[in-house]
């Protein structure tokens, strides 16, 4: 075996690397390897590759070779520069970097200045003729070398700086002298000592060693891991140390650093865009020490800063040629760092800049029509999940707020109202034209109308799957659910978040985005869907191989939906049109019930209800496909909780408090998910699943003769043997046939079935015999599969999430290697006796973008999702199926 | 194709079948034939084939050529008996009779006489010199072929007839004279033409064809239907019609007719034992009118009456040696017909008879010894099901008890005691010596004690899955589980059926192999575990290839089982244990802790109680495997429910009841079954599994220090994901090993999980990486395969089953479909990445016959079920070891 190379050179005349070394050199390194061979002004250094991190963190020692080739670049460096690493009379510092392959928060960013002592500290001021700026390095480098290499924390050294200053009375770190500087330098040696129990190394090389070694260990910080789990990174890549030659942007005042976006990264606008600092070093403008200074003057908002373009306008005009050269050499828009030193730019590093959700689509859009990327390129250079911050309000940027707590971000979008504490008086002020927000403990089925109502919803309990999250990201609403500081007492109408206390009628604020909640009235700004996000959608579309239809209950849905570019409705719950005010007497009449002919009469009174809401649903998506799922919850939902709640409809409906009692306490059930609900229902009060099949098919009927395009799909719930819904569509065909024969309609309709049981996957080739087409509700496949109740399940999917147990909350990300294996030998047994089996996705993970991406790689037609989300599943297809050419 | 062949003759001249053509024939018609070649004393006649049914019932009409059949063996019968069908002056009857493969209760039974019309009789009369006779033969033929014919209900003739008897002062039948079964006949007629609005059908020819298509039809009256399901007979098999030559054993003094056993169905003796009538025809015998007489002198138990052997020495003694070559030739016990006309006998039927499961073993065991039959053939004689019988207390047969009503028969045997309404009051009559039925609403773990100390347990809800049910089969307990009509009042100490009243203390019996409840003390009878018995098991272990296991949480359980037969325990639930009045509090104490510490001094509690249950259990299975599972069940289950207990429990541990309240309030779950629960605790609470191991660790170096030979697998429940597996895997070896270090003792251990999540199946290769065994936990596979709570399936499952949707309760047979499909692929996956993989099954169905024979043939090592089914799960296993040769 050859050995292994693990150190590349770079530098403007040789160099060893390239971008596409990106996996072995790590982002950084990758891009000055480039950029040293485009030629540009790159201090010259060496890449030690992620190969030799990964060796390094196997064994704990260092892989053979590895030293003695850094040793050689280190001496080529030498011989390029005329100076010597730890020469007094000459001497050289360097940078030392970490750079991984994708960027990454919590890795030991930056070593500067790396090299200096007592010794090299007289040689760099006499080299630069600025012994004050000499210590000014001595005492930066002290600092950054324990903390960054060290683990000192650097408080120890603030404290110690800051007593200076005040000791002298300086106001900022540049009225320091020269003299205080070389105290502080003492100073920070004990600093170090103490804590070390050994002196300060003063030996350069082993500074290095040091450094580069710190840089290797950083890929393990619990930070740098938790970063990987949640943006789903491979815990293998290791990261590569760059090793440079030092520049001083803090050497004089005609020094300077900064750092500079191609394109403007908050909207996307094709401007130059930065900032920079006068004699400052890299970390001064991180750390927002000092106010850095727009690059330009078109990025200038207030007089007294002068831009880089009038204060260097020769340097300036350099960099506006390097940018666009970069720009145009990586085909994207740029992140530069770069340092002027007493006069002469250095560019240290350039790489794909981050950017908001609406940049990243007008970026993309922009460069296709200037024909610098494909649009294949440019569909797969925003990130699907993102997009959602294109169709929300959000808070604007900058505002100081009152943080009051903070819950899990269950629906995006920001929200601002008055407190209500109750559906109802959400629904009395949106009346009023008053803005609110609902808080609630948490919500069922009768807030929808006040949760409709108000501007967003906070909870106290519940996940990301509860059903205020559920409600709210259908109806697009601002939602921040399971907020575990709220509390709410109701009587005394006021909340709390720990000890702060806020009454009805308060203005709050909640951010579905991030989860905060704010005191006061945040300011927000409206989404603009510009011209380009539509653009960019249609030709998203093009590429798409899979439908992206909606779950929709009501006709404004529908809409919303549509507007979004669903293509046909996936799943349209009747349950919800259960409980509308009109409806919920005549469903609980049913109900409460004794006999069949009870109930019959009391379905006939909720018949003409239901076909009106079919009929406008079938209006709102005139031409496209409608599933209709058949009632599915268990009846003891729709009946009331509390005492109060029974005294009122014990009045309503006229039967005793004690016989609505006892109905409810008849049908309560120990594990409602597994029970009496479904189809199940259906088969037990055959007559409920009649009113509804009569209702679509007259709904039908009355559209068609209305000259609206209908396709109803009619859909069996929670079907887990063959014989449950060959009874039921029987049942449908039967009521169907009749009808259309009454009406001299025809109406071309499939009956289909959900699969949610795990039963129902594994038998699949039986249910297709009759099925005509399946919908995969992968929330109760995963609830089933898992053994995981949603609404219990907080108690510990949270930690197994966090402790890396399951690697995301499969509720929101779809478990391909476990649940994922019942939808796929569904959808293949499924078609193994109907190969023409029409199938798709109605759970919540049908608006998810790597769940959408496993959709459309096992040979699903569709997906389905709540109306927000369509766009995010129309570009996730998009994606999924540019990945497979 | 060759013509089919829809009727097969038989007589002692020419007989075309045999009994191998029992699926063409049925079993009397395939029989007929038999005995007609061997020689025995048939009465001539023919059988329509079972294929002829099925072609009817598929077309509603006669299949071609089957009449032409009919009417050619009618020929050849009339030729053979030198008389004509419906010809007055030499008048041949015949009867018809249904026979299908499988003998089967709701089809149409016999019609007797048929060809008799009002000239058809006189020739009787002439033929047998007897008009009275011939008069009571045309009375019964009409009733007969009017009920099972025409469907015109019995006791519409019943009535005329006892009017008749009472009108001229007749006590029985044979008071009446010829006069007065003239006008009956008269009158029956009248009957008929009132009912149906035509005459009574006098064509001999017509009257054989609606006989036939009568039995045709039987096959799908409902009854019969319902037979098949609940027997797993298939629906496609049909049967199969005799047509046969009458014989008259009402002819005279000297006619008799009879049934007889080779042996003594009740309970296997070697003896003949049967029962007959003189003077009359078979359906006297079986409607109980009259007394029958024993056949020989040794079943006489009273004086007064003649047996044959006694009236007609020359022909039992010709029945003697028939029956012996029957049992000879059939070589089973033979439940045989037989009619005496005018000193003639004739063989009716011969069939394998019927017998009890003592019986059924000891025929066996008996004919084994009698070189009869092969131990194989023994062992596949006797159905596993059944011998649950020989295992617990039986209601002696005959006495008279008011049936107060009925539950499921939740678990088998008979229980007679006191009524007591909880658990502590069963416990205190069990010290005074009394015998008690403990009678409940529902049982919950609490109740243990109680139940242990009850004869019998009662409840009134809850399924055959219920805890009541589980814990009772469990304990070989007998349960009645869901009795509808049964309320509890606990203040006012009575319960009440519908509106029968008994209070505290009056006696009470309940029947947990029939569900019957019945009022005072009913006698009961033990079971003798006879020589044979201990016997045939032992045979049946010869054949058996996989292991049978146990279900037990108890020293006491563990002997039970081990005397059974079990080879190791294959569950022992952790749980149970928990339930002690002496740990419950520290249990309490540990769940209401509010910090780890808190929680750990709480568990330091019950560590010394949990490692004296697991040495006691290593004790009782000295030699043999203990599979113990830890905590499995949500904590909740282990707090008090009432405010009376809520009290008593704040007293007991010094909390107040508020907090108690909260506690209990936080841990409740919406769908517990899967919530907070299993490893899932384990994993939140390190602790509490921490405890359970060193608990087992301890408590088998304490046994091996001690000399016994311990086998520990260690078991985490509720895995649905490799990690959680590895991490307990992991925490289990490491206390482990720092145990045995300590003690210096070696314990040769496994580590292996529960599979009862859907999830664990699909991966079970990868799970199967670190557990050494699986057992799968069908109970909980079929809930979340299923999507079926068992507490909450009641309200639909029944039905489900009832209407064929199901074939069975799938909580009580596997339903190899669907789950079945999970725990093989999890048994193919599991040994993909460890081929000696342990495998076993601990569910209910473990002790299920067809479910044992499905985990033999998927390969399994075990199965496990609770100690009183574990003859059962031997014997069924060696049946499925003999099926697979």
């Amino acid at each position: 075996m050859a050995k292994k190379k693990y150190v590349y050179f770079f530098s403007a005349k040789k160099t060893d690397g390239s971008a596409k070394l990106r996996d072995l050199l790590g982002g950084k390194g990758a891009n000055l390897a480039e950029m040293s061979s485009l030629g540009l002004p790159v201090p010259p250094g060496f890449t030690i590759t992620t190969e030799a991190c990964i060796e390094y963190l196997k064994t704990g020692d260092w892989p053979t070779g590895l030293l003695e080739e850094v040793e050689s670049n280190l001496k080529a460096v030498e011989k390029l520069m005329g100076r010597e690493f730890g020469n007094p009379n000459n001497p050289l510092l360097f940078s030392v970097r970490s750079g991984a392959k994708f960027s990454m928060p919590g890795m030991m960013d930056t070593v500067l200045n790396l090299g200096l002592n007592d010794n090299t500290v007289e040689g760099i001021a006499r080299m630069f003729n600025d012994r004050r700026f000499a210590m000014d390095s001595y005492r930066r480098f002290i600092t950054m070398f324990s903390d960054v290499v060290m683990g000192i924390p650097k408080e120890h050294f603030d404290e110690k700086f800051d007593a200076m200053k005040e000791k002298v009375g300086a106001k900022v770190d540049t009225d320091l002298d020269e003299k205080a500087l070389e105290e502080i330098v003492k100073q920070f040696k004990q600093v170090y000592k103490k804590h070390k129990k050994s002196d300060f190394p003063t030996e350069p090389m082993e500074q290095l060693k040091l450094g580069i070694e710190a840089v290797f260990k950083s890929w393990n910080t619990n930070r740098a891991k938790t970063y990987r789990r949640l943006n789903n990174l491979p815990d293998n890549l290791g990261t590569g140390v760059n090793v440079q030659v030092m520049v001083f942007g803090n050497l004089n005042e005609n020094s300077a650093t900064g750092v500079a976006f191609t394109r403007d990264p908050g909207n996307g606008e094709k401007r130059f865009f930065g900032e920079y600092l006068v004699k400052a070093q890299g970390e001064d403008v991180v750390a927002g020490i000092r106010t850095p200074r727009p690059i330009n003057k078109a990025a200038k908002t207030s007089d007294d800063l002068p831009s880089l373009e009038e204060v260097m306008p020769g340097i300036y005009k350099d960099l506006v040629t390097i940018y666009k050269n970069l720009e145009k050499h990586y085909r994207d828009m740029q992140d530069i760092e770069f340092t002027i030193e007493d006069g002469k730019l250095y560019i240290l590093q350039t790489r794909n800049g981050k950017r908001t959700a609406p940049a990243a689509v007008k970026i993309a859009v922009d460069m296709v029509k200037e024909k610098l990327i494909s649009k294949e390129e440019a569909i797969m250079r925003v990130d699907p999940a993102s997009i959602d911050q294109l169709l929300h309000p959000q808070m604007v940027i900058g505002q100081t707020l009152r943080i009051l707590g903070k819950g899990l971000p269950a629906s995006p979008g920001a929200g601002v109202g008055k407190i209500v504490l109750n559906a109802d008086a959400a629904e009395e002020a949106a009346e009023k034209g008053e803005k609110v927000v609902l808080v609630r403990l948490e919500t069922s089925p009768e807030d929808i109308g006040g949760m409709d109502a108000a501007q967003g919803i906070l909870t106290a309990r519940g996940g990301m799957t509860s059903h205020a999250a559920v409600v709210a990201r259908g109806m697009g609403k601002p939602c921040v659910a399971g907020c575990g500081n709220l509390s709410i007492d109701e009587k005394k109408k006021i909340i709390k978040f720990d000890d702060i206390t806020l009454k009805v009628g308060d203005y709050i604020s909640i951010n579905g985005n991030s989860g905060n909640i704010f005191e006061g009235e945040a300011k927000l700004v409206e989404p603009k869907l510009a011209g380009e996000f539509g653009e960019f959608m249609k030709w998203s579309d093009e590429f798409r191989k899979i439908n992206v239809r909606t779950n929709a209950d009501t006709p404004h849905d529908s809409k919303v939906a549509r507007n979004f570019g669903a293509e046909g409705i996936g799943l349209c719950r009747t349950e919800h049109m259960f409980f509308g005010e009109d409806r919920i007497t005549s469903v609980r009449e049913m109900i409460l019930s004794k006999t069949e002919t009870e109930r019959r009469k009391a379905l006939k009174k909720l018949l003409p209800m239901q076909r009106k809401d079919f009929f406008q649903i079938f209006k709102a998506m005139d031409g496209l496909p409608v599933t209709i799922r058949l009632l599915d919850p268990p009846l003891h939902e729709f009946l009331p909780h509390t005492d109060k709640e029974d005294k009122e409809v014990s009045e309503q409906m006229g039967v005793s408090v004690e016989l609505l009692k006892k109905r409810v306490q008849e049908l309560k059930e120990f594990n409602p998910m597994l029970g009496h609900r479904g189809c199940r229902l259906g088969i037990t009060y055959p007559e409920i699943y009649e009113m509804q099949v009569t209702a679509i098919f007259e709904a039908a009927i009355k559209a068609k003769q209305a000259g609206i395009k209908v396709y109803p799909e009619i859909m069996i719930p929670l079907v887990g043997h063959y014989k449950e819904f060959d009874i039921l569509k029987e049942m449908t065909i039967r009521i169907g046939t009749e009808l259309m024969k009454k009406a001299g309609v025809d109406i071309k309709y499939m009956v289909g079935t959900m699969i949610e049981i795990p039963r129902a996957a594994l038998t699949a080739d039986e249910i297709a015999r009759e099925a005509e087409f399946f919908s995969f509700g992968t929330n109760d496949l995963t609830q089933m599969g898992f053994g995981f109740s949603r609404d219990d399940a907080g108690a510990f999917l949270g930690n197994y999430v966090k402790s890396g147990i399951l690697p995301k909350d499969p509720f929101q990300v779809l478990d391909q290697d476990g649940i994922g294996q019942l939808v796929k030998m569904g959808i293949e047994k499924g078609r193994s006796t109907r190969p023409e089996l029409k199938v798709g996705i109605c759970g919540e993970h049908g608006g998810e973008p790597s769940s959408v991406e496993f959709c459309h790689r096992i040979g699903m037609n569709y997906v389905s999702c709540s109306p927000f989300r369509v766009p995010i599943a129309r570009l996730a297809a998009a994606q999924a199926a540019l990945k497979d050419k």
